[in-house]
């Protein structure tokens, strides 16, 4: 069909195929396929129904838009250009993958306006879709009035083969069946080819009707490569179904159009090469130079912008309105929006002395949790099917529930990684909801990459964690974490917190909050049994990262290093030491990068370079501990798996006990 | 029912109820409410379907029994010490969940003959059972003549809510549909309670639609607390479908028999306490004692010591049979059942000088892989939809797929976490079959819980990893690892190993074939991109752990330590700083857990603890680096998320060019 003949939807949808075909030429890298493929229900749903403002990518009524299938990344690029954002030039695409640039490998929320999350690893994108549909049903039903609709729009994602072959995905789509997500819809590019070829050799099942099987309304568009009418028509009978969350199976060809590559994994993730193109060129029609998207084309897409501006404006009269007759919601919710805190929010963050009751740490976390959710309604989470394990339910407040959206408390189900991704996407909803999820420490490693992506994508979500050592117990080796706090916090923007007490709980709080607000995770690291509340400990200490809690009179010959239950160890030990005439200090290292972050001279003062005889103690791996003992130090520590035993005997047997500091400590002062 | 109406089937899973009250009553910990629901499924399996022999637990062609509802393990000891093992007495019971007892938490396959699998964390004793009967289906096709069957059994799973939650399990059983494994028999305890209360909250989806989409057999027993006969008509049923696996739900109440706490959250993991216990007792009629097993019962259960006997000498003399008319074949079998290498298995793996061409890791471990896979046809395996960024396909060998069980190539899809856990169960089959898995590097992200069960385990698995670096290049941040090295090392019982050249890959693949035959696995780290064959490395080197491999005249004044493709920067950084007249030592660091494994004299002489002024390379977190170059040395490192551009360009940007190295080791040598 050659470009005369072309629609100008089927003018701008080759753009779509072209620019995504060029710029993987161009970088030698990259993957055509899906684009080509998908470029006709992407370029449906963001012409005809996706509202959205390209002048002001965070127009906060947008609907949100996911690429679950990430390494389709030109798709969204050419999508963004064609629609008129400023984030995506010509010269953006021609950079495709390259150092720096906007247009990078798969679409990333916090380098090009437009893209709302970080997708890539595969299912993740979908299961963000479910956080931002949870977002919006949230401030919808807290917020709207009957006569006035603050929050109303929609999540669309376009997922793959690979999206739905990963476990997380089922994960999060059968809880968004459960919770009757109406305004979530998902796109499935059934393309039926994965990278190892046909998805015959691995993936047979009966994906709709599984969907169906979760309570989603499906639909089957069978002629996705051309059928733009019935595209439109499946994403308006969503659209008209309000108590289930949607999805359409759009049947399409990999690499639509190229004569000798359509329909094969060789045109899933590698460039065409000249001579495909040429004949890609000719087959669809194409006349256009590389890079080249036609003006009519670009005059039709571009509508968007003026569409997207009366949106926006439409949007403002109805605040302003909204304003006048709800003030106090109107500022709440305001106040979310803007990423600001509720004045004096951090007031209310208990503290503690040695005379109040030892408690496990995951209590206090408990009161903290409630004691802001008083203050910050922006708090919403819950647990993977542990709520009254990690304690972390909101109390006085309901179950975020069918129908019930408006309560903050989210029961995830057994679903580690999804509750993860779900948790990103409310966080990336950008609306000032603050997300929380929880499950035991050592169930970190189900939602792992969830948890990486947070940091890497900045999404502010708090990860609550208890039973964080073999003071677990009886549960055993499979549930006792040992290697899981170095491995948390050897994550890139990720702070790791493991308070000692009440006190130090608070501090830990202080910071997760802030931390939120500032779009960065905070994983906190709680206690299964009670601990004491220690003299020495203080939120400000917390902040940064490390502090000492104990001091000797002069010059320690011997610093004690503990975080978490085993910083009384530390603490009983100094004490029992300075009763035999030595100079022992105690630091407190809840958080390793709090205090990498701080000057030199405060490391210094806290861990000063001549003392070098120094005891770590931690119920957990010595990895990564060095760096604070030294090669002259020591770690107590437990470098292989737990036990099934009482959590007492457990930290008992393997070491974790005065008498066993002490001689390690008498050991290293020789 | 009193006791004297109660038939002996009956007295048998009361038997198991009541020992699983107990114990938990006893221990003040554990989960009775699972036991007492599933106890008829379960003994209805045992006694009437499942076969085994009591008197010798590894009985190669025992059906295999895994409790992927890990924490209902005490049906599992119950059922053990009813059957007759050695391995779990009456005095075991009432050790339930003590220090170094038999009967720990969860069933853990390293501590209890019987217990073929470690399961607690949910989803992956389903996925395990994948394993276990594709290992069945893989060695039956292999060595099964038409007048001698060596290798027939089943695989049965008792799954719960949890399990069918995590996204792990969905993978797996759409996995297992595909594949058509019709001797895989899953039985689903349908009790609508998990922790947070009923199911409703958060699991409402139709569970056995979802079974029908990915290709199962799927019943429907709705009386399962004392339907007894609905039980077996099932399991004979699905025994009769032989080219799909089956799903039976069996709707349970949980705690069936508790007056007060049966189909409550309440008896999920808690003791039920005496006085409900009491109650208990009178309801179901039971009038014995605590740990007290009517004779009757257990002379009906015994009676599995006899079957089992009869069933093994049955095998015995198909066996003589197969070994009189197969002799090849049967000492091959037995070879793999003895865990026993071929002689001279290892001189196949080649060696390399600076003159051959550098080559990516990757792709020297194909060559590894299919050079030992024509010496060890043990080996099975294959990539999560990457076989071919991976190289892991075993050449001229077909695909593992329905109907062509004989081959080794097996495409797990898109499916990181099932991988794993299939994986495990192929190595926990214990038929000396190898598997290996593979994903790139960062994937592990998706597959950690089933590689540290591996570690934990005990399964010989080998995780074939690759794109280990930023070298991955314009996939970007979402696809370079940075911390994921730090995590696994951290991992106890894992072995690591990031090879620097062919010689270092045939190495580790010496190490991780070994290491796979002693039942511990190995995890392999390597490069996307082309390194250089270096002169000093070895594969004797590999299996140290750590070695030297450019040494300096005399005493060195300065250590570089390298590991993978940052090795050779070392090696030429040192030249040249060589050639300036500095005695510049080059240590390879490749397996750090193998080098913590020397003794002591070895360590000091490859690392002197004089030598202080040290410097590590590897395009990695800095995180537990310290350990090598202590307080004094540094670390040229990756400590932020990486980037999306050519691999090249990334690792130069980040500093891993031999300059960098160069300015970094002079800042050190001052």
């Amino acid at each position: 069909m050659a470009v005369a003949t072309q629609s100008l939807e089927e003018l701008c949808i080759n753009s779509i195929r072209f620019l995504a075909i060029d710029a993987v030429e161009k970088a030698k890298s990259g993957h055509p396929g899906l684009p080509m493929g998908a470029a006709p229900m992407a370029f449906v749903l963001w012409d005809r129904f996706l509202r959205f403002n390209p002048k002001n990518p965070k127009w906060f009524n947008r609907d949100r838009f996911v690429l679950s299938a990430g390494h389709g990344s030109m798709l969204q690029y050419a999508l963004l250009y064609l629609a008129g954002y400023d984030s995506v030039t010509i010269e953006d695409i021609k950079q495709f993958r390259q150092w720096e640039s906007k247009t990078p490998g798969h679409p990333e929320n916090f380098m090009t306006a437009g893209v709302e999350v970080t997708t890539g690893p595969l299912g993740q994108g979908i299961a963000n879709g479910v956080g931002l549909a949870i977002a919006e049903a949230h401030l919808a039903a807290k917020y709207n009035k009957a006569d006035a609709k603050i929050v109303d729009h929609y999540t669309y994602v376009i997922l793959g083969d690979g999206c739905n072959m990963e476990g997380i995905s089922g994960e999060a789509c059968s809880f968004a069946g459960h919770l009757g997500l109406g305004k979530l819809i998902a796109l499935y590019d059934d393309n039926h080819i994965s990278i190892d070829g046909s998805t015959d050799v691995a993936f047979t099942e009966d994906v709709s009707k599984r969907f169906e099987a979760y309570g989603w309304h499906v639909q089957h568009v069978q002629e996705g490569n051309t059928d733009l009418e019935a595209i439109a028509d499946a994403i308006e009978a969503a659209k008209a179904v309000t108590d289930k969350p949607s999805f359409i199976k759009v049947t399409t060809t990999i690499g639509y159009g190229s004569p000798n590559k359509a329909n094969t994994a060789g045109v899933h993730g590698a460039a065409l090469g000249g001579d495909e193109i040429a004949l890609t060129r000719k087959n669809l029609g194409w006349e256009y130079e590389p890079f080249v998207v036609p003006q009519d084309a670009l005059n039709h897409a571009r509508k968007a912008v003026e569409r997207g501006a009366g949106y926006e404006a439409e949007w403002n009269k109805v605040f302003a309105d909204y304003k006048a007759k709800y003030a106090q919601e109107a500022a709440e919710f305001e106040r979310y929006v803007s990423s600001k805190l509720a004045d004096g929010w951090d007031k209310v963050l208990p503290t503690y002395t040695p005379e109040d009751k030892g408690l496990p740490t995951r209590k206090h976390s408990e009161t903290c949790l409630n004691k802001l959710a008083a203050v910050l309604p922006e708090l919403i989470g819950g647990s993977a099917d542990l709520t009254h394990s990690n304690l972390t339910e909101i109390k006085g407040k309901g179950d975020f529930q069918k129908g019930q959206y408006e309560n903050p408390n989210i029961h995830f189900g057994v679903r580690e990684h999804a509750m993860g991704a779900i948790c990103n996407g409310i966080a990336l909803h950008g609306s000032g909801l603050i997300p929380y999820g929880a499950t035991f420490l050592i169930f970190t490693d189900y939602m792992r990459a969830a948890i990486r992506l947070s940091a890497l994508s900045q999404a502010g979500v708090i990860w609550v964690m208890t039973h964080d050592s073999i003071g677990q117990g009886e549960d055993g080796p499979t549930h006792q974490p040992i290697e899981t706090l170095a491995s948390l916090r050897a994550i890139p923007n990720l702070t790791v917190i493991r308070p000692a007490d009440g006190t130090e709980t608070s501090g830990a709080y202080k910071v997760a909050i802030e931390r939120a607000k500032e779009n960065a995770p905070t994983l906190l690291a709680f206690t299964r049994q009670n601990v004491p509340n220690l003299a020495g400990t203080s939120i400000e200490g917390v902040t940064k990262g490390g502090y000492t809690v104990v001091d000797s009179d002069g010059t320690p010959e011997l610093i004690l290093i503990g975080t978490g239950s085993e910083l009384s160890l530390a603490v009983t030990a100094a004490e029992k030491l300075t009763a035999e005439g030595k100079k022992v200090r105690v630091v407190s290292l809840p958080a390793w990068d709090l205090f990498e972050a701080q000057d030199a001279a405060y490391k210094e003062s806290v861990l000063p370079k001549a003392v070098t005889k120094r005891l770590a103690v931690e119920a957990a791996s010595s990895f990564g501990w060095h760096k604070y003992v030294g090669t002259e130090g020591d770690v107590v520590s437990i470098d292989r798996f737990g036990a099934s035993a009482p959590g007492g005997v457990c930290l008992e047997k393997f070491g974790f006990s005065v008498d066993n500091v002490l001689a390690k400590a008498k050991q290293l002062l020789g």
